[in-house]
Parts: C-alpha cells; structure tokens; sequence
C-alpha cells in the first residue's frame, strides 16, 4: 500500500476480529470535519428522519449502516478495486441535528456540506430519510448544477405534503427547482409501487428526468439501464443516490416504506459496478431504519452497497479534479 | 372522480396521515354486509384457520393485511387503474366464525357468502387458511361452476386428512366434486416442495385441471403462463385464489407452510395485471399468519396482492354484469 | 344493561370472536368527534411523535394499543366495576396531526380537545409520545388549572431542548406555566434513571409539584403513595398521565426510552384502582411505541392501563358534572 | 445412583454437550407408552390447540419446551431432590391427536391417558391449550374425584363458549360434572384479568372451589398461599395444572392470553417447592405457544417449571402407592 | 415400499401430525453409530462452531434444521426420488464434540466419520461452521483423494488466520495439502463478496480448482453450471459441501456472514437435482445459526437442501458400491 | 467541571443527538491503552466467549453494551454521584482476542490488563463470557490476593469441564488456586438454578468464600445482604464482577443461560448504590449475548448496571490510592 493511504487502512482483522472496537465505517479511522482537509473520501452520518410521513426511525440508519460494516473487507471481489488504496478515505462522524427543530436541522446539515466542499471531500452519506439529500446538495452545489443517478421505488419529486415542502417525498423537486440539479442528467431507477395519483411522475418528466420503472427495467434489461444511466449523466459532475426501498421489499423490510416488486440486491451491486469512471461529487444511502429490520438484512445490505459507492467515490477522487 | 364514487374513497393521506386512524384495508369505508346493497367489490376477512394441519395462525390474516395496507395508494402505479373510481369499494367487515367449532363455522361463512352473492357484491377474502374458499364458493356459486386461477405451491386437492375431508389441504377436490369448480377452467400456477407420494398431483390432472409446476413456469416463461391462464378460463365467470405460500419463501416467512422455489413478487405482481379483462366473480388472499411473520413482510405483500385484485375486480364490475 | 349504555356496548366475543373485525378500542362503537356530543367518555389516539429527543414511533402507539385492546374484556375484575354500564363510551378515533409541520400539529390537536371539551367528553388519550399532553390541557383546561397524577420515570419538566420549547421532556414546564396544571396539585411518581445533571428535580419541586421517587416509593410503599396521591389531588378536577415509561423496563421493552428499577404492572395496575372516585376530566397512555417492542407486550400493557383509565373516567362521568 | 434407575438417566453433559442430540426432555431416554410399564414418572407430550378461543399455537408448545429444556441440570438447586434418582423417568413421547377433528382428538387423548394409568406412570404433560386437562382428567381418574392446584390467570370453568361445551376455557366446569374433580379439595391461585361478567368467580366458588385472587395472594402472602393449598388438598390424590399465564405477563409473552399483574417466576417456583409431599398422580404445564414468545422466555421458564414438577412427580411415585 | 426400507420411514403424517413428537431428521429413526450397520445414508450433526471468525452459533444448526425438517415430505416434487424407498435412511444423532477444547474436537469428529466409513455409510452431514468439512473428510477419506462440489459464497482456502490452521476458512486448503481432496475435480460455485485481499483466489486456482463466481454464474447460466460441475467432478467418488450462505444472503440471515447477490433457493434447488447420478460419498451442509435467524427461514431452507443431498445420497448408495 | 476532567466529557446530548455519532460508552472519549496514562478509570471491551458451554455470542457484548449505552446520562439519579467529574474517564476500547486460539487469547487478554495495572487504571469490563474473570484478575492482582463481590445465578467454582481447566464455568476456583483471589473475602450474591451435583456449591463454602443463594436473598432481605457482602470484602482492594445472569431472566433474555427466579433491575441497582466507598480496583458486566436478546433490553440493563460501576470505581479511584 502507497505510503500516502497507510494512515488510512481499516483495523486489520487478522489483528483485531471483526466483532472488536467501535466500529466506525469499516472500522476505518475516525476523523472530525474540522480535521479533514486531506480527506479525499468522507463518511458521514445524516441522523435526520424528522422528514419521514410514514414508518419513522431513519435517524439511526448512521448507527445500524456502521455496525454492519464490521464485516465488510476492504477489496471489491468483482472489480478488485481497493478503495484504501487509491484514496485517503475517514469516518468524519455525523452531521450535527436538531432532534425536534426541522429548519434548523436542514439548516446545519447545509452548513456541514459547505464544510465537506470547501475541504474537496468527496461525501458518501449515510441517512436518515431521504429528506438530507437536499440539504446535502445546497452544501455541495455551489455554482452549476448536477446530474444525479438516483435508485428508488418512489421519485421523491412531490411538491409538497400539506403544505410542507421540505420532506422525504419532495427533495428533488427542491432540487432542481434551486438549480442544484439539471433534470436532463438525471435518471431515476427502480420506480414501482402504487401512486396517489395517475400523474404521479408527469412532473419529473415534463422538466426532463429520465424514469425507469420496473416495467422499463424488465424490458430494457440491465445492461441497457447501465448504459442508459452512464449516457444521461455523461462526464459532468454527478451525484448518486440510493434509496434503500429501490431494493425489493425482501432485501429491506427495514425502511420506511418498502415496495415489493424492485431489483434485487445481485441487481444493485452489477449496476453500481456499472458505474465506474463517473465523475461523482458524493453519494447517499437513505432510509434504513434499524428498529424497523428483521435480522439486521437492510443495514448489511446498505453497508455492502456503501462500499460500492465507496469504491466509485475512491476512483472519481483518484480520476478527478475535486 | 365520479360523483357516485366519492363516498367510497379511503382517508384521504394529505388529510390524515397514513399512520392515523383505524385501519379498514386500505382505510376505505366499512358498512357491514346488510347495508351493503350498492357495493360493488366488498373486502370480507374470514377469520378461520381451523382447517391448518401444521402452523395454525391465520385467523390473525385480515387483521394483519388490514394493519399493512395503511400505505397502499389509490392508483396502480403500473396499470394506472384506480379501482375507486370506477366500482364502489367498501370494507365489509370479517364473516362470522366460531372459535372452536369447526362446522358451524364453515357452515355461517357459506351464509355470509350467500348473501354477498344476493348483494352482486364482487368478494375480496382475506383469510384464513385456505379451507376458506371452499365455504366462499359454496355462497358464491348458485348453479353453473365456475373457473378458477389459483396460486399456490400445493394444489390443495387432497382428499382426505385422517378422516378428515374439509380442512386446508382438500378445498379445490370437493370444490370439484359439488360442482362449483369446472376443472377444465381451472389452473394451478406455482406448484413445488416436497410431496406426500408420487401420484399427488394425479387427480387434479385427472380431472382436467391444469398443473404449473415452478419446472413448468420457468421453462414456459411467464408471459406463456399468463396467456395460458387466460385461455384456460376465457371469459366465463371465474374465481381467483392467491394462496401466499404460492411466493417463493423468502416473501412469506408469515405462512404456515413457506416453501422455497417460488415465483417472486415481481411475478406475481405481473401475472396478476396480466389478468385484465377476466370476468372474476370474487377472489381470496390465504395463508397469511402475522405471529409467523417477519418485519410484517408477509402481511406488505398481501396488502400489496390485494391491491391487485382488488384492480382486476374492479373492473370485472364496470365491464361485466354481476 | 342500562337502555341508554346499550348502543355504546364494544362487540360481544361470544358472537364475534375477539380476532375477528377492525381494532377500535375494545372494539367498542367509533363515533367522529363532531357526532360524539352524546359521548361520556371518549378514546382519542395522538398519533404524534414529532416531540421525540430519542426513538421516535410512538405515532403507531395508537393503532398498537388498539389492536392489543382486543382481549381486554368488559368488567375489571378487581373493582367489578363495568364502564360500559356506566357511561356512554366510544372511540372517537385520531386527532388530526401534521406529519413534519410541528407547531401545526400542535395547533390542531389543541383544537381538537378544545372540541372534546365543548362537547363534555372525558377522553382517554392513546399516544403519541409525551408532548401530547400539553396540547391535550391546552384545549382541556379553559380557566382554573387542574391537578394531575403521573407515573413516569421522568419529569418532563425540562425547560428546553437546544432552542426548542415543546418537546416531550418539556410538556408539564409549560403547562405549569401556562396556568393549565396547578403545580401544588400535581404528583410524579416513578421518578428514577440517571439524570442529566444533579438540579434535575429542582425545578418541579421550586413550584410545588411533589415528586415520589423510586426510592420514594419502596420506602413509603404502596399504599402511602396511593394515599399521598389522593391527598395532594384532592376533589378537583384532575388530569392522569401515564408515561408508559413509568413502568419497569421489563414491562415496556416498546417505549423510547425504556428505564429499569420502577414499578411492576402489579404496581400500576393496584395503583390506578386506589385512584377510584377522583374526579379525573381525561387521561393520556403515552409513549408506546410498536415498532420497538417483544412481542407486544409493552401495547399489551398499554391496553391494560388505558381499560383501568376507562373505568376511572366512566364512575368520574357519572359522579362528577362535565 | 441406584441401579434401578440408571438407565433412565438424561445424558451426561459433561460427555455430550446440551446443545447436542435430539432434544427429549432433559435429554431423558424416549420409551414409547406401549414399552412403558416400568417407568414411574413420563413426561407427555399433549400438542393440541383446537380448543383455543383467541391465540393459537400451543399445539407447539411440547417441542418449545423439549428444545428448552436442555440445560436443565438433574439436581434441583433449592431442595436437592435429585428426580432421576428417586424415580425411573423417561420421555413417552406425544399423545396422538387429529389435526382438524375436535371430537376424535379428545377421545385419542383421553385413550392415551386410560393407558398411562394402566402402566402405573404419573404423568407429566407438556400442553397444549388448557383443554387438554379434561382428557387427562378422564383418562386418569377411574373412579374417585380427585383434588387439583391450578396455577393460573383464568378459572377456566365457563359453562360454553357459543355452544361449544368443550374448550380451553370451560376443562374444570366439565371435570367437576364429570366427577373428575372434588371442587371442595380444588384451589386455583393466581385469578386476575379483567373478566367478562361481574359473576365470572361464582360458579366456581358455589361448587367449593378456593379461588386466591391476586389480591388475595398479595394481602395472604406466598407462604399462606402455600400453607392454605396444601389445606386444601390435603393427603388425596392430586392433580397439578400450571396455566403458564397464571406467571406475570413478562414471564410469558409466549402464551394465547398473557395477563399482567400475576406472580412471578421466583414466586411460583417457591410455591411449587412448597408442595413436596403431596400425592400427585400427575400434573401439566399448558398454553405455551412458542411462535408467540420473546427470545425463548416462555419456554425456558415452563422446562424449569416443568422440572419442579418432575421433582414431585417422583417423589410421590417414590412415597405413595400408584 | 420394499420390506427392506420399512422399517426406515419417517413417521407416517397421515396417523402422526407434523408438528407431534420430537424432531429427528424427518422425524425418521434414530439409530446410534454403533448399531448402524445396516444404514444406506446416515444424518449425522456437527454441533461445533469453534471456528468461527465472526458470528458464532452454528452448533446450534443441527437441532434447527431438525426442527425445520418436520414439513419435509418423503418423495422430491420435481424428480420424484423417494429416498426412503431406495435406500435404509437413519438419524445416527450428533457426533460427540467437545465445547472448548479445539483440538480435541476436530479429532473426536474425526474419529466418528471414520465409523462412518467403516460401516460404508454415506453421511449427510449438518453442521457446525464450515471447519467440519476437513474432520469429516478426514474420516472418510481412507486413500484417493474425492472430488468435491461446492457452493459457497467464499473458498474456504486461507492458508491461516493468525497462526490458526484450522479454521472455517481453511478446511479446502488443509484438505487438498493433506490428499483428501483432488483439486483438479473440485468445483466451487457462488463466491462473491467483497474480500481482503486481491489474489483472494490465486491459490485455489494455481491448484487447479474450479471458480465459478456469481458474474461466471451469470454469464455462464445456470444449465451450464451444472454441466460443468458435472465434467469436473466425472464419475468418481465425489463430497458436496453446502455452505448456506452460498446462497443470496435473503435466503440465509440466520448465518454468520450473509453475503448478497448470490443465487436463490430455486437456483440451488435446480442444481442440486441436476447432479443426479454422481457418485456422492456424502455431504454436509453447514453454518446455519438458528439464534440470528428471522422467522426460521435459514433453518427452513437447509432443511429443504438437505432433503436434496438426501436423494442424491440415497441414490448414490442404490447405483453406486459404498 | 473541573478543569482536568473537562476533557473527559461525554459529548453533551443538548448539542449532539443521543443518536447521533458513533457509541463508544456513553460516547465518552476514546483513548487507547498505551496513551492512557492519565486515565483514572478506563472502559475496556474484552470480546472473548470461546469458553461458553452453551449458547455462545457474548463476543458482541462490548458492541451491544456500548449502542445502549448512547441513552445514559452523566450523573446518578439516586446517589448523585457525577462519575466525569471526579475522576478522568476513557473507553479505552477491546482488548486483543484470537477469534479461534483459546490459549492466545487468554494470554493477550491478560498481558492487556497488565498494562491497565500499570497504567494504574481501574478497569470497567464488559464481557465477553465469564472467563475472562480471570485473566483480567492474572493482569490486576500482582501480588496479595483481592477480595471480590459477584452477582451471578451459578458459582463458576467448578474445577473443570471435560477436561478443560478454563472455561466460563471455573474462572473463580483458578483464581483462587493461584492466588488471586482471598476467597474469604468473595461474597457470591443471586445462586440458585438447578444443578448438575447435590454437591455443587461444597467446595466454594470449603475455601471460606460466602454464598448467598436466592433463598437465603430472601429470608435475608436486600438490606442485609449489604451489609453482609461490606462486612466480607471490608476495606481491602476488591474487584466486581457481575454476570448478567445475576439478574432474573426476564430481565436478560439475550444471555447464554437465563436462569429465572432471580432479583431485578431495582434489587440490583440498590444492591450497588449499597457498595459505596468500598476500594474496587475494578468490574466486569459479562456474559451479554446482544443475538440472543429481546428489544434489546439485556444490553440496556448492561449498560444501566455499567453505569453503577462506573460511579463506584469513579469514587474509589478519588477515595483509594491506585
């Protein structure tokens, strides 16, 4: 390992088991935001789930994500990318929050994301509900707009839930409506389950998204949605969200809201595979709500697809410019 | 929405959150069956589980389907059918049971089953184990047999148990025999596991129904499949019954007798809306038991299937004479 | 049973078995607030957890309680006494709440028991985490502050959270000065946990709340604190809270916070029937919280405590003017 | 150890570890009832839940408490009686039972027990829901009604449920009529719940029956509770029947009905300590439901009742004449 | 059935209900190794789980997947083998291990799987973590070393862990250095996730295994899979180990390291009846952990591929000399 | 605060969620041990349980303990004690462990607590199971032997199990053969369980040490047993060691061998509120196996009961020389 990403390993397991120490993000080294100005790929929890209008309880996703990450070694089996090697990567804690004041909570969160741009860290976020990615967006979004991959049964791109605008259906709405995302270079994949209204997703499209619902997944196949995705958002500076509820329900009874009839987990793991070479800024994992779980499935499945984000973010660090 | 409708619509969420309230299925309104004389499609729970040879529990089924279709919006979000604004849905209410009496209860859902069918009400059945459809198509069919598509990993057409020869193991044989089923219209789709002897699928063949084994499903394709059913019942009238184990294993830990193998929700959800069109008199939910359940996945699948059907009748009930 | 009690009966289990038909509070009548004028005694859920500084999903503690509240039978069968043969009693359902606009939530809960005030009703409060107690005075309490009896192993008395006023450690503090609860009428029992500084108690006790820790409580022992309960509320009208937390850890594994070394259901349950002939105007079970539970068996409790509650309010409503 | 009895010993952990082998109960040899003629004490498994008024699942309950009760050690820690070797003791099996026949059930069963009181055995019967104590009442009570110490929450003496005159809620009504039971020599400790009819007690108590209600437990105290169902009884043969909801309801989450407010663990393990030298032809742990409980607790806590049982068990069969 | 095999049927459903009497394997007999001679196919228990380098348990998977077996019926649904009817079928129990001691362990299986050879007797084996495939191998392997068809999401061919040899991650290596195992004919099927080191897979392949990862999987498709397996392993004498977490880890939460991605229940259930005609010597199928599992799928599915390894064992032993 | 403990702090929970970043305990700073120089009193996971003869998993204790630890507030709600500002508090982390080498790590463990001497650090442990009592006691006692108070349901005197000499079974008869402890000064609080000899507890009583069984807890009463357990250890150097198996089962599901009929959560706090002033040179909680728990309140008791220690050993380390 180059000299530069030593300081940067996880625990070596063979020293110390997997089941030992606090686990921080793969047991990886503990950094505060204030101290991270050589970071090129950061952790960071988002406990925020005062945004959720069902199952609540995301606020402990950053907890449950971590836990299980005790287990994942640190080489890609099937892209034999090894983040630690090419990247100085850190656990920088979690956001600060307000456990009751709404405003203020989006408030810091942006602030914090300032915090992560101006250190040219590359963020993979862990949620909290899908509310964070728009604070997490104005914090990292300073001038021109991104594209943005996102996984997800539901398009969170409602206007407002009586008369909140910001909340976990509406985040990328707000997103494109403040110039932090160009809706041409956005993608939606994995959109299903039962609407309120037969113009559910006209909005999303009439600004230019891309959605591809199950229906379109199943008759495309998936090497064309990959594909499709990579043409979308092209060589421009991307953002990646995964909604853990992309997955089929059975891969993540622990969410909010799980939809059945999504793309499996083999399915997510080949398409962010896929995906290498993107210039992504940062990425999110949203919606895992530990309390809500059966066997602890959907925080291992979402520290399995954080490591993938992992590996991605590690190679755009390495690829291009912060 | 239609004028006549309105008063059938469920609680509407930007009103009243979807965690809020009672839980009828889906929130819709309930009227019991003597004041039922204007519904079109009614959901019914039968709360009978007597019939179970292995793990009893499923008298707790509509209760927990109930509970999990908090969250199922108004509007298919594949076929864009919205069932409430063409039929009006009402939430009837459970058949009477008794505890512990086996045949006075089979006897009171017949009844209740009668007077569904006085009503032209279009029957939505949550059980219950899957003795249950054998005392609904009692009620259900006054002359002509009807057809049926069942999906199930069993083809529940024993012939006796011990002495035995109505519990969950026999409905579709006596159904068969008292001429409320025309075997030549029904198909079984979805049969596995382990079985009792070498011959058990023989009588169902031997009268003319139509066995798909998961063999057969994979080998036809599903698309085959749904064309297949279809052309078995044509257009007569015919009866739909879902038994949850008919799901690969992992989408119904909750079931009595989960058996691996099965098709997935995805499958089931495409099969069901390539169904259209069918002139379906009624259908039923079985197997779900919510003490056996995991996370409460069994029970979000069923509300999930129910939702479907409750499309397909819907519009068996605007398209059709009752 | 009396003519005027008899429509008010909850469901007779030798007709329809206790497993059978929608969950209303002992399956008891539902009647809207704006039919209920005849009401004596209302159950009311408050599915509001906004306030939560920990584990949030007390929003389900009404449909959990509920659904628990099924095998609760009609006669206690310690003090005999039958609430529905006493009073006109009917679960009125939810309040209306906001999903993330809080001080709209705050709003139209406190309107709601301003309605339940103007129409006489007695409520019997399902939370909802402990917020809900300030709005519920708030509409309750028009002119002259009232007492109160709580168990909790809290005080709820804080002054605020990080900039926020209404939360659910903070209820009782504005209450009091709000003019709604008469601090030298208001009794805390159950009192225990660590603490987040030594002037924890200081407060509550500055205004003249008497507070009976859980040492308190082993050295005076039972019956002295009924007595001193009783004392310090008096004749006046009267408010009970029930912090599901006051319990023992044991007995609400499905609370935010759960706290060992309190009181036993035994405790609870001798301690609430030693409150007979207060004249109590409403009541809240608070903090229940499903998703967290084993087995059920914290809604299990709620729905015990909140049929002892029922029985209190029912002899208040016929010995005491509204 | 004697000779007689060392075949009949549970195996020998320090040998073969208690996670290992098939678990009988305790481990203890299996000898089929028609191979049984030498044994004196056999534990009985009764799995049979078709007299179940709300919560199936007992009919589990033998195999719940057989996987539990492998750690039990052969020695009780308070009283030392050593069971096995006292008494030649082994593990019978199950009674037959019909999956679905009521009637056939209970005649099986009641064949079953005629034969273990032919063989001289006193059994041990792991339940079951509570009916089951009617067929073994009647198939080990040839002539003279004997005396019985129910633990329990519920009386279990209701007259029918809806026509249904046998049924877990009405074995010991059946059993007195039927002359099984002399209600003057029965005593049932641990009544509470709230109860469906003021007159719910007076049956029981007009034919002679003790009923120690839990506030009648509390206000007596466990040692007259002991003293004054050994009274009751006196020198004649006895029966035992544990209701495991007689246990507070944290001690049973595992059962149709958990009641709060009971006894605890500690305090029925010392009144069944207290019982030693009655004559107990045989005794029985019902209403365990496995697929309901919380982390094996209800299971775990009636093996180590059962073993209690097991140690009067044998010593009756040691000090009094079959 | 043949006379000779009569004596070897599970207990017959039909007269003994699936969910009475302890749970052997099937509930068929149970013979002790030392009166086994006359066993085609012995199920044999491997409760140790003293390798594990994470979650341990699985010495607690025989008496799950025991319990588990209870719904298997005698005769495969797809292929219609009807192993009782082919082959003298017995339960010979666990194999003695000792709790702590490592050493002392590996050698008392050893020994036990060579009075498994002795009595040419094909094992199939529950385990226990995966270190159980070397002492079973030991034991069975007198001279030529076997093929071995795998399915795993790992290899097993660490060379050590810290100075251990012998542990779950090693027995292959070990196995093939000591001349159990040819290389040339073992084929592993399944590996993915992520690993700890990039030449992760060098060893075994520069020994001449076979790799097949889920991309091969994929690639490949799953006829050809088979038909590889098929040609590694030839005619002669041939293992199959079943490492549970082979399959996708939804299938499998109750193991020590769920991996995601990996094939499902139909895929193994498929490949496993496509190796009829090998000549299996025996198998196992190992690290199932009942404690973390949800709702007893694990234990369910292992029971299931049991009943699998159990035709193609008894198969085996009718075409092949022992 | 003190000027030298403000760096000792928890992170303030009015600025950073309870939820929020990762749990060391209490979120309380984390040193590792060869900076630990300055620390008074130092937290120290030790994930050791490969001496477990039953149900194995407490190697994810000190992970359980420290997640439940995030809701413990910073001073003692009944003694007032404020552990942070009397003493300088760290979590110093795990201690090393081989995930399969008994010997190894038995060895590092107690080279671990060597340094923690050293360091002249009073150790807080959490376990792990029992055995790691004694290397923590090999590392602490350097020459004179130590007096001990332990709560535990079983003795763990026994001499060996099969041949193993350390195992959690026999940690206290090895400490006393080899000096470590002064068994005239062990108090051993909360035995009973049954047993595996009638002997069980001779040669505990022949060394002098004190044996305070349930029955004698309760003929004694709480108070005395105190006093009783000051008078033995005196004021000489003491260690602490609590097995959560102490606790009553119902308060500690998820423990390898719950034994009921123990004291709770209150009897168990009071007990240790009743130890002040006493000189510990350090505690363990062990035997917290968080897979096997319910809700999770094993973990929450643990780090309840930690709590207590930590004030006691925060006091002795103000009040006793190191």
């Amino acid at each position: 390992m180059s000299e530069i990403y030593k300081d940067f390993a996880p625990l070596d397991s063979s020293k110390t088991p997997r089941f030992a120490e606090v686990a921080t993000f793969m047991r990886t080294r503990s950094i505060p935001i204030d101290q991270a100005g050589v970071v090129d790929v950061g952790i960071v929890g988002v406990p925020f789930d005062l945004g959720t209008n069902f199952r609540p309880g995301s606020r402990f996703g950053p907890a449950g994500i971590r836990e299980a990450s005790r287990i994942i070694r640190s080489v890609n089996g099937h892209t034999y990318v090894a983040p630690f090697e090419i990247a100085r990567i850190a656990d920088l804690g979690d956001t600060p929050v307000h456990t009751v004041l709404f405003d203020e909570s989006i408030q810091i969160i942006t602030e914090y994301f300032r915090a992560v741009r101006e250190n040219s860290i590359r963020p993979l976020s862990l949620g909290g509900d899908h509310t964070i990615s728009l604070p997490i967006l104005r914090g990292l979004v300073q001038s021109d707009p991104v594209g943005m991959i996102q996984f997800d049964a539901h398009t969170d791109t409602h206007d407002s839930a009586r008369g909140s605008k910001i909340n976990h259906g509406t985040p990328f709405r707000r997103a494109v409506e403040e110039g932090l995302l160009d809706p041409k270079r956005v993608v939606q994949i994995g959109l299903r389950s039962t609407i309120s209204a037969q113009n559910e997703y006209d909005w999303a499209r009439s600004v230019g998204m891309t959605l591809i619902t199950m229906d379109d997944y199943e008759s495309m196949g998936r090497t064309a949605v990959i594909e499709e995705a990579r043409r979308i958002v092209g060589n421009g500076r991307t953002y990646l969200s995964f909604d853990i509820d992309g997955l089929d329900a059975v891969y993540c009874p622990g969410t909010g809201v799980p939809e059945p009839g999504g793309f499996s987990m083999r399915d997510a793991l080949v398409m962010l595979r896929g995906l290498r070479g993107i210039n992504f800024i940062g990425g999110d994992i949203c919606e895992v709500s530990p309390y809500l779980d059966a066997a602890g499935i959907t925080s291992m499945h979402a520290a399995n697809l954080s490591f993938e984000l992992l590996c991605l973010l590690a190679e755009a660090s390495r690829d291009y410019a912060a």
